[in-house]
């Protein structure tokens, strides 16, 4: 989106965990000031780089996220690795651009906490909450009256739960119509990725839990809705793709022309059609807003835990359904305590993946591979 | 909507043409400051009427429109014949609520120009209007690529041509999503409708034409889309029930809680399609927008010959698909000029109801009762 819009935007750093080849081919395209490499254990050819202030290490991540030259921090980290550049750009002013739902979900009383201190502006650039944020535009929020995600459903949407014990991750990285990670793409595939979007609309639009819905919208044309207290509902519509989100949220309020989207043509979206989740074959979607509303280190319990069993589960380790068993377990374990500080949240993502494993190594003691 | 927001709202004159007895029992429900009827040969027995300070007679109504009290004229007359009313409630600043798209349809010039002459604010009634108001809060307007009306297709939706040539005027008034009056709901049959709500969004909106489309859309859910320049599309929503869009064009840009609207559930909504308009069979609607494209007196005469044209198929004179045919024949027989006044409407109106009804006595000499 940034190439396409060279006169709006210039990147002053660029940062990635361990891909240092594609982080390379990207600072020789935008030219940003700072590059930095967060693994840095990763063997590096110093000669092989392309002109930048190059800096190694997760401390250089967080540092390029405070930097002062930064207006907009966009944090597409994975999992709850990204709570400490989302912690550092909302204290130090920024907007942070969040594609990194994990952290808000791990860490959001931290995270508002953060935000309240800095001045920082959160803007989502999930697909969902963009949404919501768009058709939220111009009300009050107390006209409020819920808001309703949709989800793709997945692949297996249509599977019984006795096909779904057998899936392969290589079926589950199929998605039907977002083209995203592999992390998203299996959370997606057991809806837990609409669990951690309900407790990342908690903490981004501050709705009690019972006003925050999700339905199975298998063409993802309807990207959410919000519905208003005089009974009108408002939704965001469009071909899925992740570029608008990203580009609404670099240029919110304002929207940018941009004739490479696609524009939305009804008649061929035609028919939208909306189910239920099943929450017996999509246990995650439940376990996550059960998480979510039991609140303090649990909605980071439950992050971790699903953390972990998806790296199980893409490794062969255990079955889609045992993903949602172990996570259980995990969640069943847990004394929940409030989140004070950083360390409390690492505390229970250890503990909860922790957990995954040792019961995971307890009932599949020869792993097949 | 009133009676349901009795804290909100006081209503100080009622108007209705001939509807005297039910004008009555407003009257007596509501208790406002004054009564008018518009149509003085009504025979009235003064003795049983609520007590009300009474006026008869057009001017009254008009008077009625402009009166100091009022801060929000609500017009449902049917017809160009609610012109003089819009311009008055605009002249004179109010929030005008408009059910009476012909008037703006008619009129448009000169509608725009009293909203701008006394500050009178124009709030549409209409659904897809509302609904496109909805969509743009907290937009700027420039960022608008283009706005899509929906139409439920009618009752003769699925019709052929043939077929279309022998329904008859209760058939018409059979609409399978909206309750409505006869009028609109022949218009909707033949798609006039949609015609005039295009006409009525570019005077509405300021949009040029080419950026104002409409689709078929059977279940009557979605109400109207917004794309902006980004790709995104925003649609509101709901059951189809005018009382939303009255109590909008009241409250907004507020929105008040009202439980007695219907909560939105996509599931039971679903599916929700969409299809292209077929001109062929629905020639009214290409005609109303060809008439909104050649601008100036050529709008009152399309709404006129069709208003006539409706009076005509209801009262058995003519077929489904002739008032098609009449309607281009008045506007075929039109040398367009530009609207400076109100008279300038009132003689395009009058000439296209004289063509429309000498057009059918020539062909039905004899007319079938």
């Amino acid at each position: 989106m940034i190439s396409r819009h060279p006169d709006r935007f210039r990147v002053v750093g660029l940062a990635a965990n361990r891909s240092v080849e594609e982080l390379a081919a990207l600072v020789a395209e935008h030219t940003p000031d700072i590059a930095v490499l967060a693994n840095a254990e990763v063997p590096v050819a110093r000669s092989d780089l392309p002109p930048a202030d190059w800096e190694f290490g997760h401390d250089a991540v967080v540092a390029l996220a405070e930097h002062p030259d930064v207006d907009v921090v966009v944090n597409a980290v994975v999992g709850a690795a990204g709570l400490a550049s989302t912690i550092a750009a909302l204290r130090s002013g920024k907007r942070l651009a969040l594609a990194n739902k994990e952290s808000l979900v791990a860490g959001g009383p931290l995270v508002t906490a953060a935000a309240e201190e800095g001045g920082g502006e959160l803007v989502p650039i999930d697909s969902e909450h963009s949404a919501i944020l768009q058709c939220l535009q111009g009300c009050d929020s107390a006209a409020v009256a819920r808001i309703v995600l949709t989800a793709s459903g997945g692949p297996f949407r249509t599977l019984s739960l006795h096909e779904l014990a057998t899936v392969t991750p290589g079926q589950a990285l199929e998605h039907p119509t977002w083209n995203m990670g592999a992390k998203i793409t299996i959370d997606s595939a057991t809806l837990a990725n609409k669990a951690l979007e309900v407790i990342e609309a908690y903490f981004l639009y501050g709705l009690p839990y019972d006003k925050i819905h999700a339905v199975v919208h298998p063409q993802s044309i309807v990207h959410s809705f919000v519905e208003f207290v005089d009974g009108s509902v408002l939704a965001q519509m469009g071909f899925p793709t992740m570029e608008l989100p990203i580009l609404f949220a670099l240029t919110y309020p304002e929207r940018l022309a941009d004739t490479e989207l696609r524009t939305f043509d009804p008649v061929k979206a035609s028919p939208l059609t909306f189910d239920e989740i099943d929450v017996e074959r999509f246990r995650l979607f439940a376990l996550g807003v059960e998480a979510g509303r039991a609140g303090g280190t649990m909605p980071a319990v439950f992050n971790a835990a699903n953390e972990t069993a998806v790296t199980l589960f893409m490794e062969g380790r255990i079955g889609f359904l045992e993903m949602g068993e172990v996570v259980e377990t995990a969640m069943s374990r847990h004394s929940i305590s409030a989140i004070q500080e950083v360390a409390d949240v690492l505390e229970a993502d250890r503990e909860a993946r922790d957990v995954v494993r040792k019961v995971t190594a307890a009932e599949h003691p020869t792993s097949p591979t």
